[in-house]
């Protein structure tokens, strides 16, 4: 099997999707922040009384995913026809899950701007909580659902 | 303990870093992806050969990195003075192991410039090699090190 | 009523426009830059003689219209199709009134490219003309008409 | 007086900042966006409940002052060391009142970060609610305060 | 004959499309940056050895492809559906001679995509090589084809 | 001698210049868009007449200045003092030629942002000229003048 994103002369370039039909599609995508407990409280409590992190997170993850195309350099521009992101604070974690969901009526898949969506709320959370603590992890970046488009469904197991 | 993002009644902010001195400042993070064996076997096949996953990432950390204040809502923008990126394969993860130093002389730090690397690098890997395997994870995205600035030496455990 | 850019648990998001088809959309905008009589009167010489300040104010608008969805957080993504900018001297403002036409053939409508073209150029008009008059104002930025779609017409009155 | 924003041939070129020392600069800018009394009532109970209209308008005003050099075509890129927007319901007007407060270090001021954040989170609060209301007009965006700098404190009457 | 970015007052403006078809449509550009010999051999060298400038220039090319409605003021912004780009070493020139292929299914054709594609590159490998030589020229810049679309094919001599 | 872009691995890097000190810089770039004779005359009549071609292409090359850092991968990001384009017409040529100038007080030089404003604007000239005239080309976009910095005085011959 080869890597679609390189020619046969080994040179990378933007796939030609010129022909693909435009159809409905959607991509699943999670990821979290593990912290300290205390931190979690923090933020827990102060998106009721004194400043919605998760706000401000999820905010930049639907514009994040908007810059795709911008960040990834072999993706193909294409117009999101939805964005949503939700985040859950997780004691056992403990940190906060962040889930996101795109749609798009274009030529190729979206599973790039659903894993830009969720990197870009957990580097936002990072970035507003880091003077607590410095510590904190991103991780369990990964595709959850992604559905329309020639090769089908796929659901991680 | 509060949170700096938000200023005495809630409210999301950029932090005022007028007063604090432009200083030589650091910060190194580190991340992966993980896969199957056989794609990575695949990726460092191709370096060789087919097409060079790492360098193509590698481009995508550093032009991210130099996003950053775009993409992280209450981020200040910051004059990089240096960006590099490592990416190595490690077949025990199974999958690359990427790490990203950046350097500013600004009045704040850059662990957000860093983070920022490792996740764009990582995405773009993800990209690039999705074709063969839409199960890869990415995770492990945290701070190495820091230095610079009043608020001193921070260094990963 | 309910505002459609947050969901049932108020979070803001992307509204799903996945299924509504791609028609015609039309907007036209309009807005003001009033200023001192002799301000405005250094403009008007100027565009026969020393710089052109409605010249550079238009490409500033539609180039701002294309930048929409990057400023606007939950704004979709549009092919923009036409972009055009109409600026005239009122000396009865007395200053410059701006009306921006803007078209797409995308899934939703094209009222905060219109908008966004005419603050944008407002700014530009501002930035060029304040050494020599700080004190002006811009206002009177709303929608005109906006044409397609199932929502229908909408015109001001 | 002449535009400074021309050279003596009459075409727009970037003013020379290069022998200007970089100084503590300050800018406050204002505006509204004017609506219906009962649009006003669904937005500030929103707050509480169902959305935070606000709280999406003043980031996206703080992303809007850093992408001021991009908006306005002969702005210096500028390293902003602060911005915050205060966002408050005015039942008088009736509609939403934004202040927008910048800061930098740099060779020129910083009054387009100031207006820029203003119109840019005016245009958001109209995205959000257009839904409810399109007759909504964003006006009164002046500058309010400048400190720093050569030419001196620039305060509105 | 008249130009039609201008309306007909002479105002730029950005061409209605609105009512032409979405059709396949394909550019291809070429240039080249012509340097002293050792310069290329350098080069050349390099890509085997030790730093692969032609892979950096072709991302940074395909990359500016999607940059082109941002740059240039009155293009349509398209949604690009292939991007490749060739990078030759010939020793006669000496220097590095650049083909880029873009495709869409957009409104309106993709020769400044194309164009702007190899001039990415070419100041691309400019900025990698300057340290070695200050005096490389860019030149021949043009479009070599251009296919899809109402105004029909176009070869260059 | 070595190619700076590249560690001692061959990885390209965006080189460290956090211990240059910020200097005065300013950089001379030239370049050229050759078209057939009616095409110029066709575009300076227009400039008097029907449409500013030079404006809009002077405008677009200060913007082009102000993006070097994303467009071009391994470029520091600069803070621009000065950025000025002449484009005068060239009836021996036959056709325009571009002249830019860029100052910074930065810790590298402003050649690219030069190099580059020249590019933008000579391709924001083939972007509004190419209805008429596909067979331009654009060419001899060089260094015309370095100085500031460690490597001192660069002028070419």
């Amino acid at each position: 099997m080869a890597l679609t994103h390189f020619d046969g002369k080994g040179d990378a370039h933007m796939v030609d999707v010129s022909d693909k039909p435009s159809t409905a599609r959607t991509a699943v995508a999670a990821g979290w922040v593990r912290m300290r407990p205390e931190t979690l409280t923090m933020i827990t409590e102060g998106t009721a009384k004194k400043g919605d992190v998760a706000g401000v997170a999820r905010l930049a993850g639907i514009m994040g995913a908007k810059k795709t195309s911008e960040l990834i350099p072999l993706c193909h521009p294409l117009p999101i026809t939805k964005a949503s992101i939700e985040i859950t604070a997780d004691p056992d974690l403990p940190g906060l899950r962040i889930e996101a969901t795109v749609k798009t009526g274009g030529q190729t898949g979206v599973e790039m701007e659903a894993l830009t969506a969720v990197a870009t709320a957990a580097l936002t959370i990072y970035d507003m909580v880091k003077a607590a603590d410095k510590a904190m992890e991103i991780g369990g970046i990964h595709l959850l659902l992604k559905e329309g488009g020639k090769s089908g469904r796929y659901q991680a197991e």
